[in-house]
């Protein structure tokens, strides 16, 4: 096996960690001697051991002389976990090979350090891209101390995300709701609008057996919302955030009787989005899934605040000059104007199709 | 070589006829001996030689005793050409192994009966599906006697044909933009409605060297056509339809001086679309390009007349609430009614991606 297999192994090792290290990263490790792979960890769960000590706590004969991969910079500071480096030295092992530096500060490049200094050599950004892509969520809200925000809609061939009566039950199969589903557990929080939360009343959690719910965030400029919706009532089960413009002080002591979290956040009579996503990032929520309608949508990009579309695409339409669209609100003039993204990837879900955008990556991580 | 293996060669030899052999289908035959391939051939160019005649042409050596794979019934009627079927027995083929079925009431079972009259071996619909995918505008247009019609349109991530303010240049890439070219070379004509001609003034013609330009049709109920279009001021370079409800007999003359065809179909002052359809049947137009806005796309769907679905969708979004989409009109009420499509393909074209629906295939082809 090549250099190239064994850091693939590892980042494959890293993907088995979705859904439960978050706020942590995704990290793998596969340690190798003699051209052997001679023990493979990752992080499994949040607050419990990292990727490099569980290869090593799995190690079938000694790691002296060997080399780690390692999908990330090893930390040398005291967590929730001693630190990875002084594990790595005490194993006897020889050589580590990096893929992703640690954009955290408190570790960034002390970890390459410590080793160094133990006269372990040290190769860094191999394979960093590919690593890098194991946590953008990660990246980002360590460096821009905001949510990372996956803005999804489910829609038809022809752009409609209702029929002109508003019913959208249901455009996608079965199948693609499901993975729906599996996206919000993937996601600290969950986004909506007031339009949506009056129309379907609907509950914004995980209909998956075994799973967390996300973080439920509803914006709600006139705080019109029912104290009767679902959404209020199971408000002491599942966390719920309403953000508004201006609260009427009687409506908004109701809410949080029911267990509800009211934000004011105004500007000019709207919800300040971009005030209020600082906050929620102030409140540790590293990433949002943005189920919003069209007009929330279109805000929330015109504020740049999005980082990645995910369209689910049915085999229908719909028509019908008044029928609803993912993205309405005000809207560019010129073609030049169009918020760009770049195609990620594509998949078939049965008769549906998901495709997943991405902006552009942002420079502060480029220049890293 | 496996017999799956000399159809699937014949089926691939059928399709560098495409955009030449019209109206003819697409075939391809193979003339195999002892294990080997001793000639191949497929339809060329209209009003050439068949592929059998092809493959026998190019033999290397006396076909006696050998199979021949074919996507198609061979004829056995005098056309352009003399019956395929004799020049098969000529040559001293023992077995003839058919794909499709010729829809043709000329020649159905016509081919197979003479064959076996002749002592020939005759295998009827092998791989006949594959088969039958070469050919799906011959198919239709012999059986139902109206042209195969393919919707075709650029979109936003979000939907949107254009801008709030009409913009839509461009929507896609160059690349997309290079294959709708294509496309209008493989159909026999394109279909626009008034809007996008009082709008763009465009040429609607094929701005590829050395290829044909396709016939252009404008659905036009008021005969609202500027006669110093473009399209008008070139209608006796490129064949020009133009179909309204009501003609002002003037307005109608001096079209018809600038070359153009003037059909009215009148259906409660709009054209009727259907009968429109069923006239250019006649005039042995077989496909058609349909490059329509909102409107004349809806129209189109609701009278059943769409039989292929293109969507080139681009990564940008443009949002806006009144910005056009590609189906418009009325469009339908609940989600039940959608006019359903199934995905045939999926493709990616740099940042773009090119889906191709189709409407289910038509029971009278199924029960063939």
């Amino acid at each position: 096996m090549q250099k190239k297999e064994y850091m693939l192994r590892a980042i494959e090792l890293a993907k088995q960690g979705v859904g439960w290290t978050s706020p942590n990263p995704l990290v793998g490790a596969v340690i190798v001697k003699d051209g052997r792979i001679i023990g493979e960890g990752y992080h499994e769960k949040y607050g419990e051991l990292h990727a490099e000590r569980n290869a090593i706590k799995h190690l079938k004969e000694s790691a002296e002389g060997a080399t780690i991969y390692v999908t990330l910079e090893p930390c040398c500071h005291y967590g929730k976990q001693p630190p990875c480096t002084e594990a790595i030295a005490e194993a006897g092992i020889k050589k580590v090979v990096i893929g992703s530096r640690d954009p955290n500060p408190l570790v960034a490049g002390k970890g390459v350090r410590f080793l160094r200094a133990q006269g372990i050599e040290v190769e860094e950004d191999f394979m960093r891209e590919e690593c890098d892509e194991l946590n953008p969520v990660f990246f980002h809200f360590i460096q821009m101390k905001r949510p990372y925000i996956v803005m999804k809609y489910a829609m038809t061939m022809d752009g409609k995300i209702a029929t002109k009566t508003g019913k959208s039950k249901w455009i996608t199969s079965e199948q693609s709701r499901k993975i729906v589903h599996e996206m919000r557990d993937q996601y600290t929080a969950i986004m909506a609008g007031i339009g949506t939360v009056l129309k379907d009343d609907p509950m914004l959690n995980t209909r998956i057996e075994g799973k967390k719910s996300p973080i439920r965030i509803i914006c709600d400029s006139k705080l019109q919302i029912p104290l009767e919706s679902k959404i209020c009532q199971s408000a002491k089960e599942y966390p719920t955030i309403i953000a508004c413009a201006d609260a009427e002080q009687e409506k908004k002591a109701d809410l949080e009787m029911l267990g509800v979290q009211v934000l004011e956040v105004s500007k000019e009579g709207r919800v300040d989005l971009k005030k209020l996503i600082e906050i929620l990032g102030e409140q540790k929520i590293d990433s949002i899934l943005l189920e919003g309608g069209g007009t929330l949508n279109e805000s929330m990009l015109r504020e740049n605040l999005v980082n990645e579309v995910h369209v689910f695409l049915a085999p229908k339409i719909f028509g019908g000059k008044g029928a609803p669209s993912p993205v309405e609100g005000c809207g560019i003039c010129e073609v030049k104007d169009a918020k760009e993204f770049y195609l990620q990837d594509i998949r078939k879900i049965g008769e549906d199709v998901q495709l997943t955008y991405r902006k552009e990556v942002p420079k502060c991580l480029q220049e890293l």
